[in-house]
């Protein structure tokens, strides 16, 4: 018998975090895209270990009643990442099997925080359309719940995920994204040459950037100016926030350097799909608990361009829901007539579904967070009948205390209050 | 007692069909909306009835192995609804309450179709990428399941649903919808001012209108020329093609005229989210068992712009899945950068989940039959992640007659042959 | 290309029965269980067919307001089963793999019923205890759903399954079973040898027997003399009134005579876990959809005695429940340790599911009859701990038309009436 | 804002355990039911607290591949209980709501252990018909699944519960629970006036019996001497071994005394329904996370005689099952007889499962064990059908790592070895 399975024993953590410190301050965190970013542990296949991660801004935001700190956010500094991990024996064209076996908060911070972030800071689903400002709620962990005192009346189960995990790219594939990612950027820029705000994709970035490592000087140089931003997903995974990679899902990432050099990070405690308000899932310090694989030359037996996951069988299930449609038409502000337009159309269901709720007493802040942090389902129902897409958002009545269904009598409204906002008080 | 609840009573049929007899020689059929279509047809709320319906095409496709009939399919003919059906006490302003109660083939016709139309012809999610030329899948109804001898090795539990289903528009609401379309198409022209190919949308068209009542002439020609096309769902519902509309659920309509003139049809036996193919759905013709009932009012009540639903309890469970993730990048064929583009996103879910069907031994074509026709799950990730969204697809493992999960070994190629193809052989 | 698969066809119907007549008359019934009943019908595997099935007590039953049928039930005359059907090349050993495609009230009886039997005709799970007279609910079957007049307030999604399906019993089991069920009798005779009340088994009896076919008077008089009662589930199924043995179901039956001779019947339109009034499920006639198939060997592959089956991936979800344990100690009526006695665990979870229900509004028998049809879940949480079984029972919430849950304000009282009692009024 | 809600805030833990001391070393554990045992920790309503929990034995199980420590285990011992913890405000007649807000095994004990225990030291659902010897399978925890290195290829989600969980009685309760368990043990004594083995129920022990607290000599005697024994569960909850009553869940519980004192343990990583081989979940140690809340007069208000609960939204879902069927006949040993014994018919049930996993290649331990441990549902068919209860047992197939759907060519045997036993080899 080996030491693993003994009384006593715990599963190894290889890279511990302390999430009541600066995540600047500590080592096997990084917030840029590099191959070059040398593995900070490893690992073997099989191997069960446990690592930290900060919350994504790396401990600016603090457990408060004012939204200044969403409004103040540095974004170089994102997001923090744990990583990167090498596991043994991974190639190019591998498969990395990584089963997400645990996510959770760490004990000293039961906490975590969703933000509307400002139009010129960051932006989110509606930055355009409301002019938005800063506001945040607090959710506080009870077990496997989530309640809030800024949204007062609901409770929900969280379903933990990184909202960011990958491998790391290639020097192939890295000029890629900031070849396709800057061609981008450049097509958006007004008349005088300056950027759209809020920002359509963000360029590497010198200032801001952190590999917690001993580094020398010319790698760090070259790491810092080429290496890519964290928000967008891109084919290695990244920042997916998808909801149920979640505690228990199996996923599967291709390979594109020598020991795969995982990363991860972003933990949420819960999201709903399209975490619409940026920072939309419920935003946690913690734990991840994981076991790697290799399936070899998996990319091609696969036929693997993205990864793909089993979800787990403990995701939350709320059989009842009301779920709102959407068409790609803009029916809320300016009429637009969208072409096969998804985007749109969910824009339109998230507020047909914020109407909705505004209607039991909720400001539309809370509702617009409410949406980004509950297990709320968003399916696209039709993509084909132009020129309309079709996207519902579906809202388990469940998480609410009360009877929330279309009754004949209407919707009792009840106050509610109001979530978080600027010390200024501009929302 | 009343007369309902005696044995041998039998669920009144408002309006029969014939699905073995073309649309255009039956009643109470109509294939355009217009608020002057008078109802063929009254139900007061509260009671229950039954109601017909052709397919969506109304009787142009055949059960037999040549896609030559989805070639040629004439667009101008459809879709073939039943209605419009007045609703005792409605008014503009109230909501429309529909129990979908049933949704069943008919017996003398246990079988549907799914077709991969022409780029030239109706298109689909493909279209442009593919060329698409026209293949097609007959699917069996064995009971609550279908299976194809075009697409052999699945069988999958069917989620019955209307397709389409709505209220009546006003005058206003037509003339809005009219004009943001032909805007739209207007938009799209080429530099030498002709329509764009696949069609963005689809301007009132006279030929091929159909509304099978007793109308004066005058009156026939007005909603002929200008009643809106069918294809996209709208602020009424309409063409939502909405897999999760279905037999059980219980639905809310804005009401825009007197008696709120519902119509409804373009069944499907089952669907997958995005109903990707065009006539994606496993389209049938059968009968609806649906109840109605008012709340005076409900629009402003419930702040409602579109319809909104309670899913039906019985809708399939297949708890485990393969999830593909797709971020809004063409990583397929050209590369292209998307800017927060969830059409894009799903695009990419779709092609990277027919690659690992592939893998299989299915044919491209029988892939994307599939993938239209079978309870497949599609969510919106994240929407915020700038510039890449994010969506999934989820494919359920328990609808193959074999473990088609990602093993080490790789995956088994099989022959499954193919699906159904035009007679000159062109694919 | 076969007929089968050609426009206007339909799945052909082996067994047609008119629920509208009495069983009696019909061709295809039977209501005794043995060898040597010849089968009425012929299959293959892989061939779809449809088969008619009665209501179990042949049409003994009414739709109005009074319980009085329910009270003078011929139980010699039940079940009425459809059958038996012979599969080609079944052999005892065999496996039958009977996939349940479909199950489906008549279009022109789409009612059904819930009875409470008298103690002395029939039984049922509390008729010592309340000494019960009879009762009974008429449900309408509103599509998918059932609601009743008698009952007020709930509806819910059906689960359809056979009650009662099986294979023929060989001569030995036919004589196992008639043995061991004789020993039964006698064992519970008082000490002047009269027989326990309620019955605790059924000994075989002529009178009432029925075989709807040509037989020779020597043959039919053996079947009806030695023919086992329908009543209790045994080695090749039977009458197991599992709710879950739902459409959508693959089951798997060991095969004791050549050809397999598979009978069934007892519809229910849905069904709570225990089915605890004896008529407790929503009985009903229709129509199966069903299709064979043979694993050669099977009982020894798969070390079987009795059927297992896969269940359907449409059965109801309600994920929202009040669950009520119970402990095998009579609580509410005698006090009464049990020694592991999971049947008495099973009252008391009932009884104290009951009572809560009692608490809404509803009468003692209208409570009894709702938990015998409505989808309520009974689990064995524990079986281990002496002296005590527990059992639980888990109502969902949503079947009701208001909110049921256990608030701190109590639960308000609303006035439901009575469901359908004997004309002299006694309960 | 008040400090819980600040960073660097953990939630309070009201009784801290050690899990790898013994139990009858620390403090605020107790064996014994009885209302003078004074409150060891207090809380009001809405506090949220975590509670430490030993696993049941109190430290009796290693974590080796030796059986003796099972067949040695000292039974006067258990359960070793947390608590008893005071509610203020509550009084008898209260319902005291308990959200079981999270379970979660120490960080430094992430195993648990299944146990067999021996015909005449504990027994267990068949420990007659095997005349049981000890065996044992020790279950690593990683993350939410457990995987055994004593019974391979199998994997499944926890379901993390206390097996016992209730208030204090009163006196007047607590003595009717004695004088009923002691007239049941006086019955089924032999001839001789032995004790039936195994018991039927265990009286009052003093030996063993244990309280953590400061107490006079008089008192302690007293509630040793009269202290109900653990095992069963009764009117307050107690041992009942629900494995849904899993963290996420609302419990109510009736309140007997002032305080309500509420205790708990016997955590369970995962259980199958019935826990049939008596210590059959996976048992642990590990922490509570609880909030409290009264509902003045509850019992009155709901008709309360026992524990009722709210099922948490996050239990696995494993949709695919393989369903055995169980009459109360004794198939598998003495062809016995049962008059509607729902005991026997989960017996029959579960050994027709055992029979289909044992074909697999797994030892009739090592099935006894996963049926033990692993999320089966057992539910109750029909209890109505005499003389046959009808039970069924539900077998997730995902939990296996291969394809274990019974196949036309039967079910590949594979070699996986044998569980824990005893170190003289007798099984």
């Amino acid at each position: 018998m080996n030491a693993e399975k003994m009384p006593g024993t715990t599963i190894p953590t290889l890279i511990p975090i302390d999430p009541l410190r600066p995540a600047t301050e500590q080592k096997g965190i990084h917030n840029r895209w590099h191959p070059d970013i040398p593995p900070f542990a490893h690992t073997k296949p099989g191997e069960i270990f446990i690592a930290g991660c900060h919350e994504w801004t790396g401990g600016q935001i603090s457990n408060n009643d004012s939204a200044d700190d969403i409004r103040n956010v540095d974004f170089t500094k994102i997001h923090n990442l744990t990583g990167p991990i090498a596991v043994e024996g991974a190639e190019p064209g591998d498969v990395l099997v990584v089963d997400i076996l645990d996510v959770q908060p760490f004990p000293q911070m039961p906490w975590g925080f969703t933000g509307i972030f400002e139009r010129t800071n960051g932006g989110g689903l509606f930055a355009k359309e409301w002019d938005s400002k800063a506001a945040k709620a607090i959710w506080d962990f009870h077990g496997i719940y989530a309640q809030s005192r800024h949204i007062p009346g609901v409770r929900f189960a969280g379903i933990p995920h990184p909202g960011l995990i990958g491998t790391a790219p290639s020097h192939e594939l890295l000029q890629l994204w900031n070849q396709r990612e800057m061609a981008l950027i450049e097509e958006h820029k007004d008349e005088d040459g300056n950027d759209c705000v809020p920002a359509v994709a963000l360029p590497p970035e010198p200032k801001g950037a952190y590999v917690g490592q001993e580094l020398d000087d010319e790698l760090r140089q070259k790491i810092y100016s080429e290496g890519a931003r964290t928000i967008p997903g891109r084919e290695h995974g990244g920042n997916c926030d998808i909801k149920n990679l979640s505690r228990g899902s199996r996923c599967y990432f291709p390979v594109f350097v020598k020991g795969a050099n995982l990363s991860f990070g972003d933990l949420h405690f819960s999201q709903g799909d399209g975490e619409i308000s940026f920072c939309g899932a419920i935003e946690m310090a913690g734990t991840m608990t994981l076991k790697t694989g290799l399936i070899k030359g998996g990319v091609e037996k696969f036929g693997m361009k993205m990864p793909m996951f089993i979800p787990s069988p403990i995701d939350p299930v709320y059989s009842q829901k009301i779920v709102f449609e959407g068409i790609g038409v803009d029916l809320h502000e300016t009429g637009r007539q969208g072409n096969m337009d998804a985007t749109l159309a969910f824009k339109t269901a998230t507020r047909n579904c914020i109407d909705y709720i505004v209607k039991l007493g909720y400001t539309r802040e809370q509702a617009y967070l409410l949406l980004s942090a509950a297990p709320v389902d968003s399916h696209i129902g039709a993509m084909v009948d132009s020129p309309n897409a079709c996207v519902t958002m579906g809202l388990p009545t469940a998480i609410f205390d009360r009877d929330i269904l279309p009754r004949e009598e209407g919707l009792e409204r009840r106050d509610y209050g109001q979530c978080a906002i600027r010390s200024d008080g501009i929302i």
